[in-house]
């Protein structure tokens, strides 16, 4: 039961970001609450705790009673060292029941290590600039980062190939939107009314908090510190971190009283909580009068050109769209560092097809995966993730459809062909209160790091939810078409109301009341028509009114009618991908981030084992002394690895040899080439620091068929003659 | 003359668009206004129509004279022959005189064939999907765009290629800088005070409007519609548009008064010109009290990264950092369809280098580059441009210096083979009135389109401007060392206030004029140092104050003292070339342009004529029928073809082979293979629609080799089996 508690109490606190985060948002519906069960050895250590501590109490009295009634000294000695027992045992559960709240598989120092190892991983990635805290020279702002030149290069080997994995092998349609969106747009998708986060002040300063940030934190607070407290107030604050998510503002400030929370600099009181809408507002023209946002997504780009790419896509399904690009979010108070930032990238496919035929044709080249996967089900009764087959994951509908188990396996190749470490890759199905109300089914791809089980990309099947929106708000009709190869006979229903009898009984409100008649489903007006014929007249609420009119017979007619159609139209479900190029790039330095001895063993050294395809630069260059006759050898290499595409780095700087390869493995630069003479040279592979020895003339060709992967570094190392050498790795 | 007149006034009225679009702006300083001269021939044309009007007028009545006189009939008819004969003269002239005005050359039709040019062009464009107006559906918003699939290929083609041309070869910083930001960064390099347009207002409606752009309207209208005006007239009118970019808000607003130029759709009046900021606002954060910006530019982002930058390069210079990403204009009513948008893509490169030295290690690589140069002289001077080798413009110090030149000649290299026409591509220095007061030599890449000269790039020396404004305003030293070999003795000017003296003179103003005294450069202390010496007291400016101060004697001592220094610091000196990516796509497509008549000669076909490295797709895989045996050969070709990297396309249509052909001209795909046999097939290819016969093995090879460049067609052609059809093309 440990695990489970751990796994859902984590992505549940990651939960709420990740649908807002990633374009999984768009427009979400309430739902039930998710049943977080407490693990079942915390509270029997909560319950012991409470024991121990009231034994202890007990015992301390027993003694001080003791001595006042001068009992003797071997009484009170004995009462002593039962006093000293029972504080011992009841620090072993204290240090049991600590180590249990934190979360780590039972080790209090997995999270102190847990820390450290990103504390050493974010420190040499500032430090090697592969990413800057942006404007830090005026002090910098909370949530915005620069790339700098070698995360700059990774995300660029990133994007590149994942424009080769989807845009090119799939045949999608790639566009670029601009970020700049008019509201009309956001406000058809939602985002205007329902892209908020509840938001709280200190009454006094007027500094601005993220309401459930705060209940989180005291509850965590709580739980992880206030070892006292008891089973029941420890699984009433389990409940709520459970809930926060689905609290109203009334519930969330009812909360914030009860327990007096206040700011957390200030101790000032709080304003109530009230909904602070996270898209980056502006103006479009001089005029002041367009409102715009910058958009909180790209796919809302996408669904505006529905009607374009279905054109060009010779008005035929399935057909897939993509875009990369920028995507903002006025966070409140950015928190976990590069994880949540206010601008980022997104890539986003949206892959359109027919509702009635979800099937892939190339669902077979992937069927046969294997890897971790959390369905719904799994999640509810405690189990954990487990490998699964993609394949009969779809067979047997655990993923809904085969196109959703196509991406789900397209996306497992992509992330662990740039690194990401499979056993901590898992795809975790939406549970039923995640879920907006439209979608068919959802995946998040989870990658774990030092934060947790984080969200990087969402795989939604999100019916015709979106395309519908905008269709109703531009009066666009977003639709396909199937052509019958002959025309097929369907039966319609025909609402014809008798405006004659409607405008007598209604006057004014006629209008809404057709509209409401002519809007009913065939349910409802079958359901009517029987009714009338029975009772003559019915009670009909007209929400456009907010109120129930008396429909009587005379006033429509209801039937079905035969017709002959010569083609169906229907709104295409999408399939959405949606990855956080930022994050994935974060965890992906996590996985690859490794410390090892120096050879003299006094210092850690630093490593990133990228793989060559994100490795910012993919070899080195390194006359091993400095003179000339090196140096116009470096000059020959490096021109032949420019001509052969691979980006590298010429060091001539009199360092150690050791100290130069300490330097580049920190920048997870795969290949090292040495100019140690005029006619050979050294390259090093960077993770098992091996050596091959090498002609000058085949140098280049040798790093360029590992780095594109025609050749592993294991044919290599069989096919070359071995170097060591004492003083190359200090 | 004719030449020089069209030219000056295109690039006229080209420049202020341009150094606000690219980040050539910054922080511009007032100057001189240019001298353009009237077009001699345009002059005398002028002249002679009006004198010709005169003597139409009064031959008219002298007609009129005759007739009342009762004159005989041979008299009149005589009067009349020669009335006629003066019309047919003044309509010679005018004709002459519109041709000229249109600016073309001499042939009125000119305009519009561009005109026409330019719709066919965009009308492909658009049909296609290379572009589609943003947000479409909700009626679009004006300066905003998207790229369609085709579009967003090209781009992507000529983003990696310059990061391939630029960042890779020249071994660049990339940095990748968010586009949110805060106001300070923007304070601090001027944009927030001087990123502005002048604009007027609808004085009933409140509608928007440029005011350049009204009176720059109305004075063309004049020249080009209303061949009555007098020559002196025409050159007042042609001096104003010389003038536009220099007029102050009064200026402007006296000139539109003067004229009685109104808002162009309600004829309302208009209120006084005011200055309108171009760049988006939002607010950073939920407090609402962060301004922020979107960025106009990608620079800002670089400058204030310098100093992790210059230690990232081990702490030398030269070296260039390089950012590819969006910016953002909130133009006032954007015209010039593709040419002028709200949201474009800009790729900037900072080249840092020391102001004392300015050579360039590779310049001899680019100095025998020949192309169009337009130095400021032969503007001046009324001359066109010239080609000029590269290397001697900066031996002849045209270009002011190696580095300067050097970016010229990559830029020239990066933008003819990208497919940019050499013969419309030309590199006009800025003049005096054009350049900021800080920099030291300006040159713009400009494309000729169909709107005339278009600045695409920008290749700016800004001396040390940038890095010092941010220092000045973060507080935070942005500056290079040089460590000497050996300590060097030098002369420092030592201003020491003598601060009992000025407190009693100055009191609460003490603090300014001390201020203002350290501050003098060597000349100015050197000077009063004299002064005082020979007057005892002189009087001093203190511009913070506003007003003259009276120094004296024992105010302060004014020295030279010997120093051993071992380092020289100093603020680097950045050489800017700045590409506008959206320009640059859109003058290559109106230079790979073409349209050819179809076989049958009954319509215009268009194509465009793009090289392979910018193609969209770069092959099309057509089964010349619909059957088994051919698909499965195309689905060989299209794995092979997939496998060699080469993006491809294949249509099964039942369409003639001719069609297809036709609809891929149209994207600019330059091959098309047609599976025609089971063992071989054709490859055609688009410009000179040859086709060879080549076998199934080779045909992905074939077409890879030419796409990469590693082969020409003309190789293709000269070892393969040629193949001609009647049925092939249409």
């Amino acid at each position: 039961m440990r695990v489970f508690s751990t796994i859902v109490s984590s992505s549940t606190r990651i939960r709420r970001d990740l649908f807002s985060f990633l374009s999984l948002f768009h427009s979400q519906a309430k739902s039930i609450p998710t049943r977080i069960p407490m693990g079942s050895g915390e509270q029997s250590l909560r319950q012991s705790l409470s024991e121990k501590l009231s034994a202890v109490e007990a015992q301390g009295n027993a003694v001080r009673a003791l001595k006042a009634s001068g009992a003797g000294k071997p009484e009170i000695e004995a009462a002593v060292v039962l006093l000293n027992k029972l504080k011992i045992e009841k620090a072993a559960v204290e240090k049991q029941l600590q180590a249990s709240v934190s979360g780590d598989g039972g080790s209090a120092d997995g999270v102190l290590s847990r820390e450290a190892f990103r504390q050493a991983g974010v420190n040499t990635l500032e430090r090697r600039l592969f990413f800057i805290p942006s404007f830090k020279i005026y002090r910098g702002v909370a949530g915005l980062y620069d790339y700098g030149p070698p995360g700059c290069a990774v995300k660029s080997n990133v994007l590149q190939f994942w424009r080769q994995h989807f845009v090119l092998e799939e045949n999608m349609l790639e566009v670029d939107c601009p970020c700049v969106t008019p509201e009309v747009v956001l406000k058809a998708s939602g985002h205007v009314d329902k892209f908020t986060d509840l938001m709280v002040k200190d009454e006094k300063t007027g500094t601005c908090y993220r309401a459930d940030h705060l209940l989180k934190d005291y509850c965590n607070e709580k739980l992880q510190k206030d070892l006292t407290i008891s089973a029941e107030k420890a699984a009433e604050l389990k409940h709520v971190l459970a809930l926060l998510d689905d609290l109203s503002p009334e519930e969330l400030g009812a909360k914030i009283k009860e327990y007096g929370i206040t700011a957390p600099d200030t101790k000032n009181p709080l304003s109530d909580p009230y909904p602070f809408n996270l898209m980056f507002q502006t103006s479009i023209g001089p005029s002041g009068l367009i409102p715009g946002y910058m958009r909180p997504e790209t796919a809302q780009g996408i669904f505006v050109n529905f009607k374009d790419l279905y054109y060009y896509n010779g008005n035929k399904l399935p057909f897939a769209a993509a875009q990369i690009g920028q995507a903002f979010r006025n966070e409140i108070s950015p928190r976990q560092g590069l994880l949540r930032v206010r601008e980022f990238t997104l890539a986003e496919i949206e892959h359109f097809v027919d509702p009635e035929n979800k099937s892939h044709p190339k669902f077979s080249d992937i069927a046969n995966l294997e890897f971790l996967m959390f369905p719904r089900e799994e999640q509810m009764s405690g189990q954990s993730a487990k490998k699964l087959c993609i394949g009969e994951a779809v067979a047997k509908g655990i993923v809904n459809n085969e196109t959703l188990g196509y991406f789900i396996g397209r996306v497992y190749l992509f992330l662990t062909r740039l690194g990401i470490d499979p056993e901590r890759l898992r795809f975790r199905q939406h549970l039923a209160n995640e879920m907006a109300h439209y979608a068919a089914d959802c995946w998040d791809a989870e990658i774990e790091c030092s934060y947790g089980w984080i969200e990087c990309v969402g795989i939604a099947d999100r019916s015709a939810y979106d395309l519908r929106a905008h269709s109703d708000k531009s009066g666009v009709p977003l639709v396909a078409q199937e052509k019958f190869s002959e025309p097929r006979e369907v039966e319609k229903l025909v609402i014809a109301p008798v405006k004659k009898e409607l405008g007598l009984a209604f006057k004014g409100t006629q209008k809404n009341v057709v509209e409401a008649l002519e809007a009913m489903n065939e349910k409802e007006a079958m359901e009517m028509k029987a009714a009338l014929e029975s009772k003559g007249e019915v009670e009909f609420y007209v929400c456009t009114l907010g109120k129930n009119v008396t429909v009587k017979k005379n006033m429509l007619s209801i039937s079905k009618e035969k017709k002959k159609e010569h083609q169906r139209v229907f709104t295409p479900s999408v399939i959405e991908p949606s990855f956080g190029i930022g994050r994935i790039i974060y965890c992906l330095y996590e996985h690859c981030f490794f410390m090892r001895p120096s050879k003299a063993g006094d210092e850690q050294l630093n490593l990133f084992r990228f793989p060559p395809l994100v490795a910012p630069i993919k070899c080195t260059v390194f006359p091993l002394v400095q003179n000339q006759q090196y140096e116009e050898v470096t000059k020959v290499i490096s021109k032949e690895l420019t001509s052969a595409g691979i980006s590298h780095k010429i060091d001539i700087t009199g360092t150690s040899i050791g100290k130069r390869y300490a330097r580049t493995d920190e920048l997870g630069v795969p290949f090292a080439i040495t100019v140690d003479s005029a006619t050979s040279v050294t390259i090093r592979e960077r993770d098992s620091k091996d050596q091959v020895r090498v002609s000058l003339e085949e140098a280049a060709s040798v790093v360029s068929s590992v780095v594109e992967g025609r050749k592993t570094w294991k044919d290599v190392w069989a096919s070359f003659p071995h170097h060591s050498s004492g003083c190359s790795d200090e």
